[in-house]
């Protein structure tokens, strides 16, 4: 059964993996849709349904086996190799950004590290073996280092322009930290985080 | 036809307001739900859909007045006040959020920020009139400011404890930026960041 698999699936596949991970910390080596549902608050229903779009991950009434479970799902979402990252914007966010150890701990490595700034073009930055360089050099850069996936962390205005070069270099998918929609070709991968529409979708209820 | 909104609807309002806000810097005054869609990527029988939610917002071939939608769905969403913010966890990725301007532009403000590390606890944030304070004031300042929402930067091992020492305080929306799902009471509403999870589901279709 597998097709063309609906996005919000593939959305949810990596919230899966994390809470299996969490588990596993844990000491665990089997769960069960049941549990994993009761982490998640998703009905057990709806994670065995999302899971059979893969095909068979456990045999009825004895659960999944932890460590199975996490090799087939990074195998279906590509995880099963490291991915360099080209980031760009180097303020504040973009610091966060280069020092989070969470990337790196799944996989993805920050290769390349772009800034329009004089003042910042050409600085390392501390603790990383990084030297920040010029937008003017991100095709050169993002091809020698086959970089496929970018971090786009600048102010609202340069957001489109830089988003399309960035894809013109060779950029299929772009995590956007800038508070826009981008048009893109429709091939490019986009996804948006934009805190301000999280906490909007919050006050309706309050 | 009020009543129940499904939270997907809810949950595109915030993305409506602010392809609006674009276009009412772009110097226009009117717009359709086909122009709306077209920003967003979104069907313009899905905008005019989730808009029917809460009443009538235009004349059928006239378009949408777009102050009055604006209006309306900052009404809506109760985003027609400030909201004060407490912000926990004074790292890298806290600095950013405290100096984000993107924050009070949209009606949020951090009035409070905590952090258990005994040399940050007592400075005063460059550029903002606010001392970090420890995690052990928290109750008495979030009931004296009259804050309803935390957004949470800290480690994965404290979330869970922190997020729960917020809802004693009285907070009632998490931004939670730990890469974790957080266990609250039904009533507190909770919005997840994770960039990882955003990557992987951008992987899997690379």
């Amino acid at each position: 059964m597998q097709g063309v698999v609906p996005a919000i699936v593939i959305g949810r596949l990596p919230i899966y993996l994390r809470a299996l991970a969490l588990l596993e910390s844990e000491g665990k080596e089997v769960t069960s849709s049941q549990e994993l549902g009761m982490r998640l608050g998703i009905s057990s229903a709806q994670i065995r349904k999302d899971l059979s779009h893969f095909g068979e991950f456990g045999k009825q009434g004895t659960g999944y086996k932890i460590s199975f479970l996490q090799e087939r799902l990074k195998e279906i979402l590509n995880l099963n190799q490291n991915w360099s990252v080209a980031l760009v914007g180097f303020g504040d966010l973009g610091n966060a950004i280069v020092h989070y150890a969470g990337f790196p701990a799944k996989g993805f490595f920050i290769k390349a590290v772009f800034d329009i700034a004089p003042h910042k073009v050409g600085q390392t930055i501390n603790g990383h073996n990084l030297i920040i360089k010029h937008p003017d050099d991100m095709a050169e850069v993002i091809q020698q280092e086959e970089i496929k996936i970018a971090i786009l962390a600048v102010p609202i205005k340069a957001a489109q322009s830089v988003s399309e070069a960035l894809v013109k270099a060779g950029i299929k998918a772009i995590l956007n930290y800038a508070p826009i929609n981008l048009f893109l070709p429709p091939d490019i991968q986009v996804q948006n985080i934009d805190p301000v529409v999280y906490l909007q979708q919050m006050t309706y209820y309050l």
